[in-house]
C-alpha cells in the first residue's frame, strides 16, 4: 500500500502538471497511423513491472499520440472538459469499484444516480416526473430510445429525422432494422415540420444543437406532429442540452418537455469526464418492457427496480458520482457562468469573421459553435484547415453545409479564454494568407 | 490547481485508507430501499461547494449504501477486484480525457487498445489474426456478436444457447428481434451438443464458465456443428476466460479458437476496474458491415479504420490504459499466481463442504466458483444465506440448479486469503446451526 500511495501521488502529480501545461501541447496528434503501435512492445511482460514504468512509457511513447481534448485551444467536433471535480471523483469510482448490476449490489450507486439525474432535470428546467439514468454515450441512448419506440408501436418500422440528425440515429436504426426517412431542412439547417411525413413512423428524432451547425429543430411543432401520429419523440440535445441550465437560453428548448425521451451529454458541455451520457424518459414503463430481464441468479427479495432494467448493459459504473461531484463543485451558478462565457466568446469570434473581408459566416449561431469559411473553394478551405491543425496551435474540424465545406469553431473547454479564441482567429488568418 | 493537488491528495488518501480497511466493512449494504435517496439533498446547490464536501458526504451519506465489491470477503455473483494499477490508470484516463471517436481524435488510445488486446490474445493462448476491442460490458458484446451473426445470415432469426447461458443473450436477442432456442444441459450443466438444433440459426452462444455454476460447454463439438450449419459461434467466457492465462487450465477452452467471437471481462477476473470487457472477433469485416458509418463531420484524410467502426458507441474511453497498466504491473506470472491461488482456495472450500455431514456439493468445479447447499429445503438454504449476508461478515449469492436453490461461493478478489475463505465456512456453519 505504500507503493499505492507513492504511485498515486506520482499519477496525480502527472495529471496536475499536465493540466497546468496543456495549453502548450500541439493540440492535434502529429503521428502517422501505426507509429504508436510500432513503438510499443509486441508482447506482454512475464514478470511484474512497477507503475513507474507505465508513467515513463506514457510520457515517452504515448504522449505524442494524444490529441489534447483538455486543451483550451481544442475547437474541433464539440470541445469538452474533464474538469477537476470529475477527475477526482474518478479516483473514488475506481477505488470503490461499485458494479451496479442490481440495487443491492450498490444501493448508493443506484440512488445517487436517481437523485443526481433529478438534480439535472431541475437544472435543465424540465418538469417531473421524469425517469433518468446514465449511459456511456448518446449512441447507446439512441438505441435505447428507438428500441422503446419500436416496442411502443411494433407494426411501424420507420424512424424520421432530418438530414442534419447525428449519424448515431441511422446507426441505431440499422441495428434495430428500422428504416430511416429523412426530412429536409430549412435555410437555417433545422428540420422543416411542414415536410414531416410520419406515416408508418414509430419515432421521430429532433435535435437541439445539431453536430454540423448546432441548428435547432422546431421541437414544439414536431412534438405536435408526433403526438398526432402516435410516434415516439426523442430529442437529441447531446451537446446543447447543457445550455438549458441558463434560463435566458431556454427559448431554444421550447417543446422538449413533451419529448418521450431526451439525451444530454454532461461529458460534452457540463465539464464531466467522458463517459457520462444522460437519458431522460417520460415512459420508463416501455423501457422496462424492452430491457427488464431478471434471472434467478439476480433475484432479490427487495421490492425495487434496478437501473439495469432500463437499458442494455447489466453492469453499470458508478458514473453518477462524477456527475454529482461536478454539479456540486460548480453549482448552478458556476455552470451558468462558464456556458455564458463560451457563448460570449463564440459571439466575439462570429463578429470578427463577419467584419473581415474574404470570410463569411455559414449558419445562424445559437450556442457556442461558429460555422464559417473563407470565400473561395472547398479545396482552399480544406488546405487552410490542414495548415491550421498541422501548426499545432489550435485544432478545428469541418462539415458540409449546402454541399460546401465549412469550418467549425466549437467552444466548450472550461479553460478557453478570450486570448485562446483570438489566437485561433490569428492562426486562421495567417494560414489563409500564406 | 493547488486545490486540485490538495483535493487529489485527499481523494487518494481516502481510497488508500479504504483499501487498507475494506476487510472490516459489512460486505453487503445494510440499508433499506430509498434510505440513501432520502438522506441526499433533493436539489442541486446554486453556489459552488468545495470537493471536501463531496468527500464528507461520501463518508456520511453514501458509505452505508455501498456493497463492498473490493472486500476480500465478497463471494457473491462473480467476485472482482479493481487492483491498484487500474485505479492509478483511471486517474490518468480522467485527466487526459481522450475521446476516441475516430483515430485522429486519439491515435494513442486506438493503437494502445489494439496492442493491449493483442497482448491479451497472447496471454490467453489464442492464435492470430484476431481483431480485438473493448466494450463496457459483456451485455454490449452480446449485442455486437448477435448483430454480426444476423448480418452474416440475414434470413435466419434464431439464436441457440443453453438453459444456463447468461440472460444477456436473451436480452440481446430481444433487442435484435431474434428468437432464442434453448438446448438442454447435461448433468454437469453443460450444453448437450447431441441435442443442438441449429436449423434456421444465425448464431450459437457457448459458455465457458456459466454464471450459475461455471459449467463449461463442449465448445469443440459445438464449433463443429456451427461450422456445418454456417452459424456464428460466440463464446461467452466473461468470467472464466481469464483462466486461460494458465496453460494447465486451457483444457477447458479447447475449440474456442474456432469461435467467430469471444467475450472475456478483465473487470471480472483480471483485476481491472469496472468497466472493461474484451470483444475478440475473427470476422471484423462483418462488424464493420454492421457498425461502420462515417459522416462528413468525421471524415479524415488518413487511411485508417477507427475502432468506433466495430461496435455501437461512437465515443470511447481510454479504457485500454487501465488494462495495459494491469497486464504490465501484474505480468503474466502475477496474473497466473492469483488465478491459481483462487482455484486452490476454491478447492479447499470444496473439500470442506464435501467432508461435512449435512452439506453437499451441487456442481462440478472447473474454476474458482463452488456450488453447494445444506441438505434440506430451499427455504432453509435461503434463510441461511439471508443470515450470512445480514451478518455482514461475508456476502454470497444463490442460483437454481435442477430446480433447487444452491449457494454460490465465488472467489475472485485479489485480496482474498485462506483465512477469508475459512471465515466464510465458519459463518455458514454457524448460521446453519442456529
Amino acid at each position: 500500500m505504500s507503493t499505492f500511495r507513492e504511485d498515486g501521488a506520482a499519477a496525480l502529480d502527472w495529471v496536475a502538471s499536465y493540466l497546468e501545461n496543456v495549453r502548450d501541447y500541439p493540440v492535434m496528434a502529429r503521428v502517422e497511423p501505426g507509429e504508436i503501435r510500432a513503438a510499443l512492445p509486441a508482447s506482454p511482460p512475464d514478470a511484474p513491472e512497477p507503475f513507474s514504468a507505465v508513467l515513463r512509457d506514457l510520457d515517452e511513447i504515448l504522449m505524442p499520440g494524444m490529441t489534447h481534448w483538455q486543451s483550451p485551444r481544442y475547437f474541433a467536433y464539440f470541445a469538452t472538459t474533464a474538469a477537476e471535480p470529475g477527475i477526482l471523483a474518478e479516483i473514488l469510482i475506481a477505488g470503490l469499484n461499485q458494479v451496479g448490476i442490481l440495487w443491492r449490489a450498490s444501493p448508493a450507486l443506484q440512488e445517487l444516480e436517481e437523485v443526481t439525474l433529478d438534480w439535472l432535470r431541475q437544472l435543465l428546467g424540465l418538469p417531473e416526473p421524469l425517469h433518468g439514468h446514465l449511459e456511456d454515450t448518446a449512441s447507446s441512448g439512441l438505441i435505447t430510445a428507438l428500441a422503446a419506440a419500436r416496442a411502443a408501436a411494433p407494426d411501424r418500422r420507420v424512424v424520421v429525422c432530418s438530414e442534419h440528425t447525428h449519424s448515431s440515429t441511422t446507426k441505431a436504426a440499422r441495428l434495430l432494422e428500422l428504416d430511416v426517412r429523412v426530412t429536409p431542412a430549412d435555410d437555417a439547417y433545422a428540420m422543416r415540420p411542414d415536410l414531416l411525413d410520419l406515416g408508418g413512423a414509430c419515432a421521430v428524432v429532433a435535435t437541439i444543437g445539431t453536430t454540423s451547425s448546432a441548428a435547432v429543430d422546431p421541437v414544439a411543432a414536431i412534438a405536435d406532429r408526433a403526438a398526432e401520429a402516435g410516434a415516439w419523440l426523442h430529442v437529441d440535445a447531446a451537446y446543447a442540452g447543457a445550455a438549458a441550465v441558463c434560463p435566458e437560453l431556454r427559448h431554444n428548448f421550447v417543446g422538449w418537455e413533451r419529448a418521450d425521451s431526451i439525451g444530454v451529454n454532461p461529458h460534452k458541455w457540463l465539464f464531466t469526464p467522458f463517459d457520462c451520457s444522460v437519458f431522460l424518459c417520460r415512459r420508463p414503463d416501455i423501457l422496462r418492457q424492452v430491457f427488464s430481464l431478471v434471472p434467478e441468479y439476480q433475484r432479490v427479495t427487495e421490492d425495487v427496480v434496478s437501473l439495469s432494467e432500463y437499458s442494455s448493459p447489466l453492469g453499470r459504473r458508478f458514473r453518477a458520482l462524477k456527475l454529482w461531484a461536478t454539479l456540486r463543485c460548480f453549482g448552478r451558478e458556476g455552470l451558468q457562468s462558464i456556458i455564458r462565457e463560451h457563448i460570449r466568446l463564440a459571439g466575439l469570434f462570429e463578429r470578427w469573421v463577419e467584419g473581415e473581408p474574404g470570410w463569411e459566416l455559414c449558419a445562424p449561431r445559437h450556442f457556442s459553435l461558429v460555422c464559417f469559411r473563407k470565400t473561395g473553394s472547398d479545396e482552399e478551405n480544406e488546405e487552410i484547415m490542414r495548415r491550421v491543425n498541422d501548426s499545432g496551435e489550435i485544432f478545428l474540424s469541418q462539415t458540409k453545409l449546402d454541399g460546401r465545406l465549412v469550418l467549425r469553431l466549437a467552444i466548450g473547454n472550461a479553460r478557453t479564454s478570450e486570448a485562446d479564441v483570438a489566437l485561433a482567429w490569428d492562426v486562421l488568418r495567417r494560414e489563409a494568407a500564406r
